[in-house]
């Protein structure tokens, strides 16, 4: 967004930060998520300073800087979820709020964990996938499918302050979705969303999370794939960009600690439209960081 | 669906049978069909073993295999048309339901020979044209425009008990939609379908089609070209796979005998977006099959 | 769309032209929209006779042909406005109405300079963009986001009786669109657009543009990308190829005297779908235009 | 070219005809090459007036146009071929030197069967198959595989004045070529067109063809497919497009009386570039018969 | 290559094995080549029974079959290896010679601890980069960088018949190479090979591998990028096709005894141009293997 | 090249200077070489320390920085190609050696107006076309296929020190070269360069530029399509990326003053492929460029 890039280990008087994470090594099959924040920020410079329909000025409200990409080692998952997790604990030092580029899905866990120590946060939670499942291959139970669940246990996601909207596709079995139900997640599958229709389910995500901190993530595969065909794990029959942005403006004053949009993957897109589609969420999302930065 | 392959001559207590038939001689305008079933059956690995909606397990209330493709002649219509009937000629004898991926939409006209000899079956038709021509290029009454006018002519198609959903497009005659409709086929062409909306087509579909026997053929060129750029013939205005999703999902419980998804072209969408819209629609077919199946 | 190529100075007896003008000199941004009217025209051959739903047959109401593309000059900005400007002039006098392809939206203003001297014009106007800034780069005055405000203030369009369907997009300043309403003009966000329905937004552009003269300008980037991806200012969340077309034959009736369809930029969308778009739209004009001047 | 669009039946003074021949129903396995001559044509706007290495200035040597696209049907095999000879016999008959673009490589047949009658031509054959099998499928004797055998068994090409340049790739049987070296053709496979190099392999193409009446045809699929992608049967390991250039001016003087491009397939190559090569190549041939026309 | 495909708990009396191997995480820049055996697999279809240059029948000379692809863990690197090692521990306990298709290059490294303990092994290796780095990240010792500095540190390889043929691009440092050299691995800059030429590079091979052992492994990144588009690390300036055919044909008669195709990364491009060449590299090693196996 | 980025005005001690020029505002036919800097930026991080064969380890050499875009003005040529000249004219002055990525062609003409005031330069010219045309459109006198004719009559370029290397393609008239032939430049046709080989090209050139200062300009268009797909102006037929390497390798210790790689165009190659072979080139320069100013 034209931001000024700005290290980590010379920030100064910043109050959210842009952060990429080129990362996809908990991705279970198409890989390609690593190359999303490059390109992101490509498309990120069609960003203006107003936005269009609130008014807002994300610019003015609050110093935004680009904090660059976390340090990440891809032939080492836990590695890597150490280091992004220093680096980010390292910006909550600093008091900024964070707002990040991935990756896969499973880089919201060290985010997390950086952040939600103190106090769990709420999340709206936009995919096709609930990410809550535990384990794959066997043993392993850090991959993109999970880490909501492990965000759970650590006790740093409220799973009763937090809603899933977009959810859908077959399943490996017919308990897949007994968890989060017992944990009590609000899923709105997307079937749900469309018999609601966007304005019953903002006030409804507005109810779950309340006035609790609260974080959103944002997986680009809870649009249908004709909006972002450049992602690892495409299902069709998703929501809209327009109803996206429709949600999201529909968070305003919401408690908001950070957010993400993740699962970019520009070799399945070499076009960049799934891009410009990240970079446009993520100013969606900037718009409501920098009103809540801005009130405190 | 990582179902096991069965060549045909090896069957044994199959009920559902997967089939590929790699062909578009039929096809007036831009060939490419004869390669759909090879990437419909690499998406179709995407498919996992529970819908998420009405919790159907289709590979647990029958048994269900890839019966491989049929064979074809790419040089000579007559010759190809004629295997295709054979080939579905021993399926039907051996008393499997047929799911098959075009090809291009005359293939339905000899599943339907060797299938409906005996009783005309009604028809659920999905597509952007009504494939109800009479000829082509002078004399020529076989080509991807005409198999349901051959299929009625024949009585292997009961006009008074077929819908078809999305019709558009300009025509070349103010007459061409004539000869259907004076053979009461109920055309809901896709203004209708807007103006109606998803539940009451499904009631209207229903209606239609009633108790008889009914066979599902799926053009993807019914859907709007952003969800199915591989295709031959687009037509900029249709609905989505959420909309046919519901539809087909809307036909539980009908007397279905079969069913295929047709005009999936390879060559016009490398990234292979609309073989996923197309396994992912059998997908929705299969769930209704085995349920059909596993009744009797 | 198969119409006999006449040059302009052989023309007798035509009443609708098809032009094309390859020229995108005035794109800040991704140019390519030069190569716009060849592919527009190779994909208009998949146009037929009749509307399927109208039932105009354009062909038979109206002599139509094919002028070719204006003269252009890739290097010189003025001088393509100038001879496109007397292209149109001709086109004019011969008192042809013209229906043009273009080519980047600068276009249109040396079209309104050739037909709209005589009385201002009204507009109905579908785009993600006002097109009525006032400057960039400093001192320039003509690029293709300010058309419309030389326009008005050399007093060829008629603000109030003009509308602009589909606006949306961060801004540069608060102030961006203040002229434009302070002229009088009738802005339909995008927010609006969804919130009123289609069917409103034809009775408020027709309450807009009355019984006068009224241009059609139909930028692609009106349509949400996934409809028109070959575009040089994407803007996601718009509306579909369906909405426009309903549109466009909601305005059956008014009294037109031109048309365009202008930003198809083909490099970024090899596939051709965005062309597709693009002659479908300009066949829906052609339906109203012809039929305007078969009441004449 | 640019050239002039002359109907058949407008014909008078042409001496060297551009023919499209839209039309891949000869194809058994990846079709497309009926939209080859749209794209050529296309392209072929970037050719200028003046050889650059011979200066040959083919428009002032020889009255050149385009006739247009032959009939086709594209579900017809039989009545297509008899369609293109149809209108090769009416060129022949106007006494134009035909240069065709394709289509598959089966349009050859008619091409000879209209202007070979009289006397066998001899052949300058770029390919990488030698097109001379016998049968497919098993009855089927006409596909893009079996042209020139049927060509030598009708006494329309003289296979001891025939030379294949550029034949590689694993075969069916050990005994795929013995029927061409049987009637006597100079096959020079791909490693010994290395092995000679260039200037050889021009000398023994015309030692081969002689002073007699010479036909060149050019399948693109004799490049190595990093310069033709866009094509049906793709084989690695062919020469440049730089080798065919030389090769093809290596052929001045010879008495020729007609050439081809042929399998240009677009959908394999949306970019465009193959129907470039396609052009050049055209262009290139198009010299050489301008000169024999010259000379008359 | 349309060989049946046998679970590798059913085999008999199978000489040679082709084995997928799905997987890529050692790759640490663009991932991609999990997908490499599937589109190979798609692509071999396209060769046939006898090879065009030596008039070699693989599958005469040996019971060749499709093994289908080894288990890999996506998320855990060194669980896959020792997965992929079972596997060809398996392979080779059962007397088949295998050939591979990648995934990235440190799949080498399981199949040489597979079936190289015993004896260490010889290698013809062609690739842009020698793969013989320490360490990456850090401490990680296993990457698609580093597999033959294991191996020869394992002494499953042995460096004094080891040549890399093809080694090019920029370096990290000026002593990148030498650990290489020092323990006598003998590399074939690009430089060198043009200027060589192709019979002495093949010479030289075959000098330095000797009778022993000896395994092939091709990277295609080895070739140049426009031959290759779809790999992780392109590095311009490389081989052609027709180049690595003649090096492979060049060793006939060397004793072989297994090898592999790595690298192919489909979503770099998904035309399958990368693939074809893939395969037909496969096809070119059968050849060899299956002489070999038929000679013991 | 993972350089730091010094703004212009921050500059301190910098010896050669990386500089983008996103400008395409002089080409005819297809634009898109603006976006070109932004594309070989992101490739450019593939590039490493030390060279592989000449062993140049440029970043060690001499002070190497981004200086970033030059301004430009997408909509007037002229204000442009002054705010191209100003710019340079201060990297002129700091004393720093640029090196540049286009832009079209037309960009070396202020380039040179800034740095060769003084003293004519000579050039090493590697391109398809010899850009030394006249004028198009009539007056117009600045465009991609003029600047070297410009940059003669202003004295900036000294035609006898001047070779030209691959220049190939139809011609407008048997004129066109006539200008530059006079003047005393070397034109080396590709045919001639194939007949030299590389080594008698390389020593020509050196011969003609001598001991004066010179300059490298390298349009990818000079490389034959297939290395360079991503440029407006193809010619097929040229040299490979290995020879244009070799070449440049060639040029070490010849008295060097500044470099550009131009006419890269993305949008006609999403891939990336032709902005990583300009990245590559840039770096082979890069390396003789350190390598002069390491001496001085």
């Amino acid at each position: 967004m034209r931001l000024p890039h700005v290290p980590l280990d010379e920030v100064e008087d910043v109050h959210v930060g842009l952060i990429g994470i080129p990362w996809d090594g908990g991705t279970t099959n198409r890989a390609g998520a690593r190359h999303g924040p490059r390109q992101i920020r490509d498309l990120s410079t069609l960003m203006r300073n107003v936005h269009h329909v609130t008014g807002v000025k994300p610019f003015d409200l609050a110093n935004c800087a680009d904090l660059g990409d976390t340090p990440v080692n891809p032939i080492d998952l836990h590695d890597t979820i150490a280091r992004i997790e220093a680096f980010f604990r390292d910006v909550h030092a600093a008091g900024i709020v964070p707002l990040s580029a991935g990756g896969d899905h499973l880089v919201t866990l060290p985010i997390m964990r950086a952040i939600a120590r103190a106090q769990p946060v709420g999340m709206v939670h936009f995919d096709a996938h609930t990410d809550t499942n535990d384990r794959y291959f066997g043993e392993h139970k850090l991959t993109h499918g999970t880490p909501f669940r492990r965000a759970i246990e650590e006790g740093l996601l409220d799973p009763k302050r937090t809603v899933q909207i977009g959810i859908r596709g077959s399943l490996y079995t017919s308990h897949d979705m007994d968890w989060g139900y017992e944990q009590g997640i609000r899923v709105i599958q997307i079937e749900e969303f469309f018999d609601l229709g966007v304005e019953a389910v903002i006030a409804e995500a507005r109810r779950v999370v309340g006035d609790g901190p609260t974080y959103i993530s944002f997986d680009v595969d809870g649009l249908d794939p004709v909006y972002a065909p450049g992602t690892g794990t495409p299902e069709i029959g998703g929501f809209s960009t327009h109803d996206a942005q429709r949600m999201i403006r529909g968070l305003r004053g919401v408690n908001l600690v950070g957010g993400d949009v993740v699962e970019v993957a520009p070799p399945f897109d070499p076009s960049g439209a799934t891009a410009l589609v990240g970079a446009t969420i993520m100013y969606e999302i900037l718009c409501l960081l920098t009103e809540v930065v801005a009130k405190r």
